[in-house]
């Protein structure tokens, strides 16, 4: 048991690390020394666990992925769609300005050469922007159940409104050029502006922009 | 003078080699060998005009900053600038999917591993996503002068969400998985979703989400 528990703990290790240097170095140049290197372990433990580079990227997409999952559809829901979505906008750019496994799975990176990490699930590949965008369509389309969608508009386009913006948060907040403007910091104002807009008259009122009470709690900022 | 003007298209097939490889690959793992084949161009040639693979990787941010700059700041003004605003998006999203110079200028790749490419002139470095955001900014400080920006929108606020969003739209609309609810043909829905919170009672029925009739005319869908 203690054996299968240290062999866990070196499979994070190595996940993470490897999110580290996909993230710094990109897929393609990345290499398994540098991931061996960063993780302390050797390049024979690293190819015990994982039998190729492809194999950790994999492992890191499943992972973002889990996570991703806490943060939007095995969220207890609260019954007000728009306020679970807010709160999972903040919670979303904290985890993707400090979690790299996050950061890498979510692959901030555009052009034909970027590797989108996929994770392979039940035979189906997906892709974890994906799934986040088709929960915030759904989201959206729960708050018109529920009344509180402003009149005239569309769950759709809505939702690529906040999953384009968001992904440009995460893009333009990273790194040392990053402006206080995007990353976590920028989704309070996004959300004062855009809520006036997207709430139902008469439900603007219930909704807190920087996020409920719970969720700001675990917010470091 | 022959001899000068097939200088000036060696140098400008280099440059777009140079982005579209830089495109693929990234700058780290492009090398020079490849650029110098995608455009045709010896290696001795290519040395002639770029001194470095640094010295193609400004040549391309200073061609993408002149190109920016014909949507931006040189657009002779029709009096809104929030119509001006709608226009240059549709004309950015168009540029970035099928101009790779525009694209690798931008760099839409976040991560510390991705180079933003800056240009440098008159001393200062910038990048052009800051130039463009403050350009945007700039102009819904112009819609609040004009009295057609809707009470109680801050300018910067809406700035970031639009530059967010369109920095998403590039991300999420390149490659093979990009989907048409994002890159160019997102940008109709994102306005029509956007300008009734944005615009000023009484202004909204002059505005066109899908671009004025001049620009609606330049592209291609």
């Amino acid at each position: 048991m203690v054996k299968q528990e240290r062999a866990a703990r070196t499979r994070e290790v190595l996940v993470r690390a490897a999110a580290e240097v996909f993230a710094e170095e990109g897929f393609v140049t990345a290499s398994i020394a540098a991931i061996s290197k960063r993780a302390g372990v050797s390049a024979g433990g690293l190819h015990f666990h994982f039998g190729s580079k492809t194999a950790l990227a994999e492992a890191v997409a499943r992972r973002a992925s889990a996570t991703l999952r806490t943060i939007t559809v095995s969220r207890v829901p609260d019954g007000n769609a728009l306020q679970t979505l807010v709160d999972s906008t903040h919670e979303l750019m904290e985890l993707l300005a400090r979690d790299p496994v996050v950061n890498a799975g979510f692959g901030l990176c555009a052009g034909t050469g970027a590797v989108t990490l996929t994770a392979r699930g039940g035979g189906a590949g997906w892709d974890l922007r994906v799934q986040w965008q088709r929960w915030v369509e759904g989201t959206f389309r729960a708050a018109q159940r529920e009344g509180r969608l402003a009149d005239g508009v569309s769950p759709q386009a809505a939702a690529a409104a906040v999953v384009a913006a968001m992904v440009g948060f995460g893009v333009l907040g990273a790194g040392a050029g990053g402006s206080r403007q995007f990353g976590p910091s920028g989704v309070t104002p996004y959300w004062q502006l855009m809520l006036p807009r997207l709430a139902a008259r008469g439900s603007l009122g219930e909704l807190v922009p920087d996020g409920s009470d719970a969720v700001r709690a675990s917010l470091p900022y």
